[in-house]
Formats: structure tokens, sequence, C-alpha cells
């Protein structure tokens, strides 16, 4: 199977996976329940869902189960999202090429969507996995916790707002996205990891991909939204530098963020090499990333 | 040991633990986590971790293990409340005494603080537990994030806003706090259950005794809403009035809620007979939660 059919395969069944796992939108409060699926369904790379696949398939790990992991990191991914864009945070009305929650529905729903996704997240993670024993799956719950906390994604967060405005170093900045967009990268990756039978080494040298692939992201995102339009992205685009946002192109200028890029992308295949063969789709994720920028 | 003696000893333990498992405010991103902090120490009354000892208390369970399910609802009440009182929510400036997350830190902060205190409730939850099987934690994980997303907590509060304005019969306004207010305090009994070695017909008895209290609670706090001070409450007085919510009171009048609560008292105290002496504690809580009104 190609890259292009592998990945499509994916989206689809983590798509699937999304509808039936999210409240109904005829249970009550259906209006909570509809701006949930507004706000994750039928838009997205499903980035982490991929990168959770792949990395469980390097271990025989089973689809089915890997579902459950996916969409549990797209929900604390989606719920992020919905929380980044309200006014009193990045304030953006476009969102996957729609208006954002709060402009398609209202802030206190906007607020309420963050709040159910995120739990969201750990009801589906905590429900029964077949063939993972439930001391691993406490494991798993752990760290999705880890990685979407005041230490992880939220705190990424945070120092994010705390920058605007500031001159970063290339050091600082990082700092702000190993936590931001790297922890739950690197969750997707693990978790899919411990969908299989992973041990200690092979989860450290994922680790290693992971903390790679997520910076590589991060660089790769700030490359498109000084370059790319808003119609390409879905989302409006030049707004970090209207914002005043420290990005990879602002301190080290475009051609320097571009060779940076590539150089991670080396660094993360370097970092797949115990795994040989069977860590192919996470090669042609780490391609895919970089892909999206020329 | 008297009630208000046990009732100390948990409070404090409660603060202790939760002391111990917010994020240090000396760990960056420094500001966050001392908001964090801000928000759930130093106040309230900690009527959830009381009745979660108080149940685990039945089964012979250990305090220190029920340290842990009792700070992570702690943390998800808390959490809901710094999102509540946001301009978006309810717009209030004054919890617990002091002034609101949003106007002693700012909006984006307190956004940033939910979201977090939500994923450390689930942090705390998923750490080792001593004595409790791996898959006996998990259905707690569940019954947590249950209790707390858009089917429960989460859920209450959107049919909430969506009632602001709007006349409810008694029975809608039950729907509403039975998710609300209700299954956090049912998940609180529960998990403490689940400490020890509850069975299913025990469960069902606290259940029914759980729902009651949760309810009991609501009618209550319409009632001091209605008729404290400002300054007894520690938040503002009036305010659903104010708002043009719908309350107890607002809809059966001060009299009829009263006598509602004493029936709903005794309807708590009826689902406990099956476990006799060993739920005094349980007992003694569902007085106090009353007491506190006349």
């Amino acid at each position: 199977m190609n890259f292009p059919t592998w990945m499509s395969g994916i989206q689809q069944r983590t798509e699937a996976a999304l509808v039936a796992a999210l409240p109904s939108p005829e249970l009550a409060p259906a209006r909570l329940h509809e701006a949930m699926r507004y706000s994750v369904l039928g838009g997205g790379k499903r980035v982490r869902p991929l990168l959770c696949h792949a990395a469980g398939a390097i271990f025989g790990a089973d689809s089915s189960v890997l579902d459950a992991p996916s969409i549990a990191v797209e929900m604390v991914h989606a719920y992020s999202l919905v929380h980044d864009d309200m006014p009193c945070m990045d304030d953006d009305v476009l969102r996957r090429g729609k208006p954002t929650c709060h402009v398609e529905f209202d802030e206190a729903t906007a607020l309420l969507v963050g709040d159910a996704l995120q739990t969201q997240a750990f009801h589906v993670l905590s429900k029964h996995l077949p063939g993972i024993a439930p001391a691993r799956q406490i494991d798993m719950l752990h760290l999705l916790a880890s990685a979407s906390g005041s230490r992880g994604m939220a705190g990424g967060q945070a120092v994010d707002l705390a920058a605007v405005g500031h001159q970063l170093t290339v050091g600082e900045l990082e700092f702000m996205h190993i936590r931001k967009t790297g922890a739950l990268i690197r969750a997707a990756v693990l978790l899919g990891a411990h969908c299989g039978e992973a041990g200690p080494d092979a989860l450290d040298h994922l680790g290693r991909f992971a903390n790679r692939i997520g910076l590589l992201f991060q660089v790769v995102d700030d490359i498109l939204d000084a370059e790319a339009s808003t119609a390409t992205l879905g989302k409006t685009a030049g707004k970090d530098a209207a914002d005043n946002k420290p990005t990879y192109v602002s301190i080290l200028g475009a051609k320097e963020a571009k060779s940076m890029s590539i150089k991670l992308k080396q660094d993360a295949h370097d970092a797949l090499d115990p795994f040989g063969a069977a860590a192919l789709r996470l090669h042609e994720l780490a391609d895919f990333i970089v892909e999206r920028t020329f």
C-alpha cells in the first residue's frame, strides 16, 4: 500500500471513530453536542492519529485498539484549538476553513465544548481496550494527562501568551514549542507504541523521534503562517506577525527556518534507525510534515 | 471522634494532598501554577472530599488512598468554578471571599487554569494507587470522566446557560442539577466506595444516597443565594435572581424549597439504612449540608 492510500485509510477510520465516540446531537444537551462535533469532525489532517497508528504498526498493534488513543489525542488537540481561538486567547475567526466555534456558536458554548472535549478524551481512553493490560492502560492515561497539562500542552500555551511582544531566543522558543505542540505529538507516538508491546528502549528511540517531529511541525507551521495564503491554510495567515508573536521565521528568517526543518527531518529519520523497515510509515510522515511547506 | 473533629481532619489532609499534587509555582510556567494554586487552595468546604472519605470509610478504605480520588474530584470542581466565573459565563468577581481567578490574574490565564486543573485531576487519579487493582482504577477514571463531561457536569452547565431567562418546571430544574452539581457529588461518593471493596448492591444504595445529596446541596445553595449575605457566602449573593436564573426558590418559593430540603435529607438518610452504623459520617454530612441553611 502506498503512503497516500495508507494515510487516507487512517484518516477515514479516525473520522469514523470520532463520529462514534462523540456524544450524539440527539442527546441532551443537544447544542453542546452539536458544537463538539462541529469542532472535531470533518477537518484537520489528523497528524496525531496518523503518528499513533504508524508507531503502533511497528509493534504489530491492532488498528482497532489504536483508534482509542488516536481519537483521545485528537480530542485534546481539538479542545486546545477551540480554547486557543477564543477572544481572550488568539481571538481567531477561522479554523479548518470554517468559522471558529465561538463565532459559529458563542463564547460560553466554546468554553464548555473545550472542557467537555478534554473530558471526552479521558472517557474514551478509560474504556475497555481489548488486549491491553489494565496497568498499561493506566500508564497510557497518565501519559496523556502529563502531555496535556500545565507541564505539557496547556503550560506551553501559557508560555506562548507570556511571549507575545517579547524577543525570545531560539532556546526559549524551543522550550515553549516542546510543550505547546511537541508534548501531544510525543504522546500520540508513545501511546501508539504502548498499544504494542514496546519496551523501554524502543520508547526512548520513539520519544527522540517524536521530539524532533514536534519541533519540525512547529517550524513548518511558522513558515506556512508567514508564506501561505489564508485560503490554502484554512485559518488566518500572517497572524503570528500581526499578533507580534515570536516564531522561527521572525527569529531566524525564512531561509534559516527552512534549513532547520531539513535538519530536524534528518534527525527524526535517524532516530528511527533501530526499527528498520517496520518504521516505514513514520519515515513517510516525517517527510509529509515537511513537504507541506515547499 | 465527633463530627467537627473528623471533618476538620479530612479538610486538613485534603488541603495537604492538594498542596502536594498541584505543580509548584517554582516550576515553569510559574504564573499558571501560581494561578492554579490560587484557585484551589485555602478555601472551600471540601464537601466532595468529605463525601469521598465518608463513603470509603464504610468499606474500611485507607485514607491515604482516598486522598487521590478526593483531590481529583476537588480539582474538577475547582476548574468548573474558575470557568463558570468567567465573563462569558456567570461573570462573577468574588469566590470563596477572594477575587475570582480572571479578576486576580486575567481571562486567558483563567481559561488555562481551568483546562490544566481538569487535566491534573486525571493525572492524580492515574498515579499508582496502593491496594487498588488496575482494572478498578480504570473504572474510577471512567467514572470521573462520565461525571465531568457533556453528559455530566459540563452538560449541566450548558443546560444552565440555556435556561437563563426561561421558566423551568421543577422536573427540568432537577434534570439540570442532577448533571451540574449532582454528577460530581455522586462521583465523589462512588469513588470513595471504589477504594474499598464495595459490591454492586452497595454502589446502588450509595448512588441513591448521592443523588439525594446532590439535589439537596443545590436546593440549599438556592436558599442561601436568596437569603444570605455576600459576606457570609464569600461569593456574590442574590446573583441568581439578578441574572434571572431559575432556582428552587424562584420556582417553589422559599418555604416550599425548605420543605423539599428536609424531605431530601430524610430520603438520603433512608438510602443509608443497609450500611448501619458504618455510614455514620455520611449521615452527619447529610445533616451538615442542610444545617448550612437554617
